[in-house]
């Protein structure tokens, strides 16, 4: 199980960028985003509506407090992940996570240090500034071996017959 | 070589997506990013600062029409790949451009059908709605076979000395 925690989100100015942070995270089969910073309604009926339209299992939830979400993975014994474009390579603790549940955390403008000392990986893509949503989507690829290539989700009302020259989708 | 062609910029609207695909781009070894839409001086100068920091060989361009891109790339013998969410595997065509010099196509909010007949292959990266940011990293760390991982930038200011716990800049 993977799941994310997206912080310090603001309503307005992060909008696109936490949209695809949590597409990404569905695409790529994690079960739920949680996020801090300004509750945003917008976001999460966009979100709910993917789910309904595309299926599978997926929720965004708000909450006040990074801390607990990390508590509580903890102590359900999740390995807790921070990307940062400071942390190691992940290829080198792949062995180590393997077959675990996983919390990954996407940071937003400024993080707290607290954050880095609380995960038990501070990992990076690469140690250039580029993107959450790129290395978010890499580092799921890589724990999960590219599964998101062939991901099927269940109950989707649209479905995409991949073709090579043709926008082929199936509604049901 | 792999060169990036963006669709549709609008400055305002798209400011922090197309920066995204810039850097996603530069940080995963691609050479340049043209773009279409509207020029964006604040994208390109900011683009230019993280060259000239962080290092590497990266440019950005504003261009008035794609066709003329994709004919120029045609010409020099590059394959075209276009990145939707309509297209196939990856996986299924990494055989055949290996070794290959590659212009690959991000979409706007609209892209024009010719497009879909102009690209050699038109990929996706999952079927389901994600971010063109996430796609663009599969896709690059697909080809490069996770290059980005391990890329060094010439000439950088900046550097970062990858650790578990801590943030670590080397300034030059």
């Amino acid at each position: 199980m993977i799941n994310i925690l997206r912080l310090s989100h603001r309503a307005f100015r992060d909008a696109r960028m936490s949209s695809h942070v949590c597409l990404t995270a569905r695409a790529f089969g994690a079960n739920k985003v949680y996020y801090t910073g300004q509750k945003d309604e917008k976001l999460e009926n966009s979100l709910n509506k993917v789910v309904n339209d595309w299926g599978g299992n997926f929720e965004v939830e708000y909450i006040e407090k990074w801390s607990q979400v990390i508590k509580e993975h903890k102590n359900k014994g999740f390995e807790i992940l921070h990307l940062t474009m400071y942390g190691i390579n992940p290829e080198s603790i792949v062995k180590d996570i393997k077959n675990k549940d996983l919390l990954i955390i996407v940071g937003g403008e400024k993080v707290e240090s607290e954050i880095y000392q609380l995960a038990d990986y501070n990992v990076s893509i690469g140690n250039q500034p580029h993107s959450e949503v790129a290395a978010l989507a890499i580092l799921i690829h890589i724990i999960t071996e590219g599964k998101e290539l062939t991901l099927e989700f269940l109950k989707a009302k649209k479905q995409i017959i991949p073709d090579n020259k043709r926008k082929l989708l199936n509604r049901k």
